[in-house]
């Protein structure tokens, strides 16, 4: 190890040792860029000044209610400027921000509550049912409840809470701001989607979400003064913790309160937004956009996708549109996307599918990470030869500390000193990984591994398919076959014959889908397709 | 303190928290850029690939001599690929890197060799005789010396000692690194160029090395694959951190082994540099070429300069050349620049004297660093009017481990829990810092205040004045005086007559020199002007 032979008067101290925070970003920010646009949401604008000085508003006034460092504050809220306050404001305080999925059902929301333990829940008025039920349900003791109205929406107030704006008004916008002594204190609480069981609390700590940002920026070569649309929910990972990389970049947060095809081409066209992340759906969304929603903009967009590998049409038809397509993986056990399709200039020459393929990998380790990689069941690398196949392993600082009050599933996740992603991918000889499945998603059939993810792919291909799903579907001879879910293209005709002939044309027979299901797919919030519910239906077909 | 009421099972471990170093960045290149340029030099080119196993193989023959983790390896290098090898290649081996100013003399490289109590030392060919000459100057134990040929440059090898290829071959190229455990570890040891007195060891830590590539990038607005020239010399803050960023941007760093205005425009049209950083006399070089020396260059090319308050003729005369010259500042005590002079795109209106005068401010705090500001004796913030004056003032993650046995050094630069740069600077409503000068720079006139950097910026405005530097001379009336030391350009005649009339112009009358000498001006290694040489000159007037 690299101590010197004496090390007397080498330490830490106030001078030369200051805790990694994403909050640092805001403070410098608000001196350096002080007049610049942060926040825009409608007619509304906050200047850098206008976003510290809220932030440290609501970091006064959550004392005014009581609460102390470490208590934990919890939103339910869409992507409106009370969350990217939220995101600087509570932690300035020393609280654990707890973004809700404002889609579950009131009975999660409660255990979220009870779970994490919120002292208070800032919450849309929109959602105010959803808050009153859960917290109906609680066990324990119910959240200080502040409500967000948005009038402009059709959300005024209803008069029955505290509104977060008298919050703020009860603040002072010059108190001091309580920042971390260790860079490893709790910054957040995110809950798992849990498709099975109850969610789990993912512990993020103001080292990961710093480093994040600043490897973000490497990756997407961010350079000053990006104007980036809050697509992604910020109650998911953080919104990827872009909300705490914009100050780092003098950026400009445009917030999105419900996402369509019109909003994000408004936003492009109106508000001069260059970036935005967003699941596979937002991308299909914007290639199956009629005319009547689609505005021409000038401005290069960067788009970050995750959440699913997106079908290489969809890429190909986004790149056809002038977007500039990066598809990053993450989980968010580490704080959004850890991977990126690092790009070789040398397959610009490939024709426009060969390329679309290679951007369908989920790539390598992004500059934050130490590794991602992906290993056998005892945790050894596997051959990067494209076709052996194992789990996804990560490592580094942009892994979470661990699942709150769940020390056997944190070690479980964490066994050989690797975060187990749970997901199933080949490595190429490049490195790159691309994701098979979800381990949960994979269909054996008759002994071999069928990769949904492939199938979907196949699929995707033919011009009358807009989105698709496959699953298994219980099969006597085979143990399972693949079974696909298809929403068709607006005037699309192709019937289940049809389909299944197309991806014979493609795939392996044992591949191929034996039924197609023409439905609309059941989604997340996030936009991530909900197999689980398409599986039951499988099964009773 | 942001702990959440249960904490269980959330601490460190190998898949969550791995130290920062900047040795991550090279084993991520490898991995992901492994075809990529790397570094070139003349004819010579090595990949990625090639990088990491030269470096892999210099820790691991640094082993076979029998140097373990935490041994001082010193280097006496040009910038030739050796010392960017060594930059990776020490620290891969736990060693402490140690580079050297070649343009020492022998007596004060003996002292760093017995402070340091370096081990090893990896010398260029050029500089055996110096080597030699410190090595029999010493009172401890030699270094094992190991020689850097460079027949190419005239230098082949003496034949007397190993060669650094000798030792590269011993090493294998497989071996594993000796990464740190504590990012705390000390990974560099510069010692100050010590104008008075002996230097001191500065010494660096693997977080601040990584934290200051991070921040570079963001604020030179890096993204991939620059060509960045290393003109600043590796021995000088082990090149302001660059050779350390070049991997995580997968880019390539040109060697320069002499630098000369021919040097550099040839490596601009040639090697397609678009990055470089230099000491404001690097830009007077480039400006005052002749018509041979220069070349056409279709690139951008970015320049960082520091070192010096560069005069704003300069900065506008690079302008015009088609460079966008950023100004930065910081010292070898804070890993080299932490403040950079960040644009605001409403100045881009402002004439072109304006914008100079903008450019020559060394701005604000770059991302990684907490604070940089100015303060008064007891710490306080001062008036940011662009009048009050005061020392400036830092702290961050970018700031030293503290000087090498000598606490009492260490203690004092960091009283009251700031760094003391020793530089005086007013700063200004919009927080920017203006350097005024050097503490020991000043010239107290009559009681008042004469900032040498401000009458050298005058002067400068002159056509004929090549370079100037102003110090204070001893004067029976008012205590000190102004007195000018002037190169004056290819074909310039202005006399001390003209020159001081042209002063009177700009200047209030206690600020205009009160002699003019032309003279070639004494500089250091880093091209920083000698100023203690010339007081004694003008003491002696």
């Amino acid at each position: 190890m690299g101590w010197l032979d004496d090390e007397t008067g080498l330490g830490k101290c106030a001078a030369n040792h200051v805790p990694l925070s994403p909050l640092s970003h805001l403070a410098r920010a608000a001196r350096v860029f002080p007049a610049r646009e942060a926040i825009a949401y409608g007619a509304r604008r906050w200047s850098y000044a206008d976003y510290r000085a809220d932030a440290t508003r609501l970091a006064a006034g959550l004392r005014t209610l009581g609460l102390t460092p470490g208590d934990v504050v919890a939103t339910l809220l869409p992507n409106v400027p009370a969350q990217a306050i939220a995101a600087f404001g509570i932690p300035a305080m020393g609280g654990v921000l707890n973004t809700i999925n404002v889609r579950l059902e009131d009975d999660t929301v409660g255990y979220i509550l009870d779970h994490g333990g919120a002292r208070a829940l800032i919450c849309d008025t929109q959602f105010l049912p959803l808050a009153e039920a859960a917290i109906a349900r609680q066990e324990g003791p119910a959240p200080a409840l502040i409500e967000v109205p948005d009038p402009a929406a059709g959300y005024p107030a209803t008069g029955r809470y505290t509104t977060f704006d008298d919050l703020l008004a009860a603040g002072d916008p010059q108190a001091a701001w309580t920042l971390p002594q260790d860079e490893w204190e709790s910054l957040a609480l995110n809950y798992t989607s849990g498709t099975t069981g109850r969610p789990k609390g993912v512990v993020y700590h103001h080292r990961g979400a710093y480093l994040m940002t600043m490897g973000t920026v490497v990756s997407w070569q961010m350079t000053l003064y990006p104007r980036f649309l809050a697509i992604v929910p910020l109650f998911h990972c953080n919104g990827w913790c872009h909300t705490w990389m914009m100050p780092l970049l003098g950026g400009c947060v445009v917030c999105c309160r419900d996402i369509s095809a019109a909003a994000i081409y408004d936003a492009l066209a109106d508000e001069g937004v260059t970036h935005f992340g967003g699941a596979p759906i937002v991308l299909s969304l914007l290639v199956q956009a009629g005319e009547d929603e689609r505005r021409p903009f000038d401005q290069t967009v960067s788009v970050m996708t995750a959440g699913a590998p997106p079908a290489p049409a969809t890429l190909a038809a986004m790149e056809r549109l002038g977007f500039e397509v990066m598809q990053v993986y993450g989980l968010t056990e580490t704080y959004g996307h850890v991977t990126e399709c690092l790009w070789d200039a040398d397959w610009d020459a490939e024709g426009d599918e060969a390329r679309a393929a290679r951007k369908a990998r989920q790539g390598v380790a992004m500059p934050m990470m130490e590794a991602v990689t992906v290993l056998d069941k005892r945790h050894r690398q596997i051959p990067m030869d494209g076709r052996h196949q194992g789990e996804v392993g990560m490592r580094g600082n942009c892994v979470m500390k661990g699942y709150y009050r769940n020390p056997a599933a944190t070690e479980e996740a964490f066994a050989g000193g690797w975060f187990h992603s749970g997901d199933i991918a080949v490595q190429h000889p490049d490195g790159h990984i691309q994701i098979s499945d979800r381990a949960k998603d994979i269909i054996i059939s008759g002994g071999e591994n069928v990769s949904s993810v492939e199938v979907e792919a196949a699929l995707m291909a033919h011009p009358d398919v807009a989105l698709c799903a496959v699953v298994a579907m219980p099969d006597d001879t085979w143990g399972e076959v693949p079974c696909a879910f298809v929403e068709r293209r607006r005037g699309g005709a192709a019937d289940e014959a049809a389909l299944i002939a197309f991806a014979r044309g493609r795939l392996a027979g044992f591949k191929t889908p034996k039924r197609v299901v023409f439905q609309d797919l059941p989604k997340t919030s996030t936009g991530k397709i909900q197999k689980y519910v398409l599986r039951q239906t499988a099964a009773a077909l």
